[in-house]
C-alpha cells in the first residue's frame, strides 16, 4: 500500500481510472444523477483500497465543502427531534457531513456536551432546545444556532417555536367548547420551553372555574398514565373536565389512564403532534410546532452564515393547533 | 485573550484557581461526586473564558480518554434506534464523546456515511442495521463493531439481534392459539434482518391453510393503514385470521386498519417492541429483540477492543416475545 500522506484526489482517480473531479463528486456526496452507479462503486473501492481521506481544508477549497455540521439535542429518542433532524438534514444537504453529539449520561445535555461538539472541528452547531445553564457564558467557537432555547440567548441568533401561540390556541379551543374547569400535565423541568407552554396556558385560563396542575418527574408515557391515574378521580370530581399536557407523550399516558378508569367526555389536548397522535384512539388534538420547518430553517441560515459570515436573523416558526376526536364534545 | 496554542490544562486551572486534575476531571466528564457544582462551573468558565480545547492525544495520555465514538444507524425517527443508543450511552459512560453520525439524505445511509465518521478522527464506530452493500470491501479504519448485521460480514465483530428466533416465537404462539391462516407484512427492503425476520417466520408456517404477503413502500404508519385496508378485506375472506408485522410501527397501521373496517378478533403481532405497544388499544404482542441490551454489549465490546487491542467475540442478544391483548382469543 502506498503512504497514507501521499493519496490525494489525484492517485484515487488514477486507480479508479477515472477523473479528479468524478472522484470529487462522490467523495462530496454530489454524484447522484450525474455519473453512473458503476463509476461510484468503483470510486469507492478505490477510495477504500487506497484509505484516501479527503483532507478537510482541501475539500473546502476545492468543492466548497465546509466540513461537520453539529447537532446537540436532549433525547434522541423522543420522536419531535427526529422530525428537527429531518429538516436539518434537507437543508444541509449531502455535502455537509451532520453529526449528533449525544449525552451518554442522563436525558438531557449539558455544556461540556456542546464544548465537545465545538472540538470536533465543526463548522457550525446546532443546539435545540438547551437548558439555560447550557448556553450561560458559552462562548461560541463557530456559527452556533439555537432552536427552541430559553427566553433570552444574547450572543446566539435562534429559532423559536411559538409555544406562547400554544397555549393560547388550546385555551381558546377549549374555552369555545364550553370547558370550565381544566388540569395542567407537564414535566418537572426548569427548561424554558416548558415554562413558557405551561404559563401561556395558565395564564390564559386563569379565571376558570376550576385549574389544577401536576408536574410528573419523568416522560415515560407509561409512568405518567399510573400517576395521573392516581390524581384524576380527584381532578374530575372538582370539576376538571379537559386535561392539557406539555407534551403528546404525556397525553397518551392521560388517554390510557381515563381508558381504564372508564371516563368518558373528558377532553385530551397535547403538544407536539407526534405521529402516533393520529393512529391512537380517540385521536390527541395538539399542537404542531413545525418541527421539521424548524430543522430546515436552522439548517439554511447555518449554511448562510457559515458562507457569507453574515449573522442571520431570528425566526419564529408558527404553531398550528391540529383537532382531533380527543377533544370533541364527548 | 493567550495564544490559543499556548493553553493548556495547566492555564485553565491558573485561571479557575484549581488543581489540574480538577480541570482534568471536569473536560473529560469524570467530575460527578468528585468535586463542588460551584467548582465544576469556575473550571467551565475558566474553559470558555480562555478559548481551552482539549488535545485529544494528551487527554488520552493523561486520561486514558480515546475521543469520539461514531455511531451511524439508518433512522434516527425511529424509538428502536433509540434504545440501542441509550444502552451505548451507559457503556460507554462520559468520558467519551458520543456521536451519532447521521445520512443527510434519504432514510437510510450508505459507505460515504460511514466513510464520513471515519473521517473525524474516531476511537470506535457502530454500524446499527447496515445494508450489504454498506459493508462491501470497506476496510475498517479502527476498531468497529456491527449491530444487527447481514448474514455475513466477515472482517468485522457483530452484536446479533435473534431475527430468526423471532419468527419461530410468533409462529408457534399463534400457531398454538389455533390460527391457520396468515398474513404477513413488511417493507419493501433488502436489508437483511427484514429478510431474516420474514424467511424464519413464512418458513415455519409454510404448512398452513393460507398464507398472504405485503411488502409496503415505506415506514409511515399511516400509508401503512391506508394499504394495509384496501388489502384486508380480501385477506380476512380468504381465511387470514393472524396478521405478522416487521416492525411495531406497521403493526399500529394495522391495528387502525382494523379498526376502521370494525373488524375484531383477529390477532395482530409486531416486532421491536415500541414503547406504544404498551399503550396502544389493543396492546400489542412484539418481540422484544433487546436493543438497549444489543447496545450496551455494542459499547462493552467496543470498550474492550480500544482498551485491549482485541477483537470482541460475536454476540447473539435473546429475543422475547411479548404477548398482549392484540393476540388474545378474540
Amino acid at each position: 500500500m502506498l503512504r497514507k500522506d501521499r493519496i490525494g484526489a489525484r492517485e484515487v482517480a488514477e486507480h479508479a481510472g477515472c477523473s479528479v473531479s468524478a472522484v470529487s463528486l462522490v467523495v462530496n456526496g454530489k454524484d447522484s444523477g450525474r455519473i453512473s452507479a458503476e463509476l461510484r462503486e468503483r470510486v469507492l473501492a478505490a477510495v477504500t483500497e487506497l484509505d484516501y481521506r479527503p483532507n478537510r481544508s482541501a475539500r473546502s477549497l476545492v468543492t466548497g465543502d465546509s466540513g461537520t455540521i453539529c447537532v446537540v439535542l436532549p433525547d434522541p429518542a423522543n420522536p419531535f427531534f427526529g422530525d428537527v433532524l429531518a429538516g436539518l438534514g434537507a437543508a444541509i444537504g449531502d455535502g455537509h457531513t451532520l453529526a449528533l453529539v449525544l449525552p451518554t449520561s442522563g436525558t438531557d445535555y449539558d455544556q461540556r456536551t456542546v464544548l465537545r461538539a465545538y472540538s470536533l472541528d465543526s463548522a457550525g452547531v446546532v443546539l435545540i432546545s438547551p437548558g439555560e445553564p447550557v448556553l450561560r457564558g458559552l462562548v461560541p467557537r463557530c456559527p452556533t444556532i439555537v432552536v427552541d432555547g430559553p427566553g433570552r440567548t444574547p450572543a446566539l441568533p435562534r429559532v423559536d417555536l411559538d409555544t406562547v401561540a400554544a397555549g393560547e390556541l388550546i385555551s381558546d379551543h377549549l374555552t369555545g367548547l364550553g370547558h370550565r374547569g381544566f388540569g395542567y400535565i407537564g414535566p418537572k423541568s426548569d427548561k424554558p420551553t416548558f415554562r413558557t407552554r405551561r404559563s401561556a396556558f395558565l395564564d390564559r385560563v386563569a379565571g376558570a372555574d376550576v385549574v389544577r396542575t401536576l408536574d410528573l418527574p419523568d416522560w415515560d408515557p407509561l409512568a405518567a398514565a399510573v400517576t395521573t391515574a392516581a390524581v384524576l378521580p380527584g381532578w374530575l370530581d372538582s370539576g376538571v373536565t379537559a386535561v392539557v399536557c406539555a407534551d403528546d407523550l404525556l397525553g397518551y399516558g392521560v388517554l390510557t389512564a381515563l381508558d381504564r378508569l372508564g371516563r368518558t367526555g373528558i377532553a385530551v389536548v397535547g403538544m407536539g403532534d407526534l405521529p402516533f397522535s393520529q393512529l391512537c384512539r380517540p385521536a390527541l388534538t395538539s399542537i404542531d410546532f413545525g418541527g421539521r420547518r424548524a430543522g430546515e430553517s436552522a439548517g439554511r441560515s447555518l449554511l448562510s452564515w457559515i458562507d457569507t459570515g453574515e449573522r442571520p436573523r431570528r425566526v419564529r416558526v408558527p404553531a398550528k393547533l391540529i383537532v382531533r376526536a380527543s377533544s370533541e364534545k364527548g
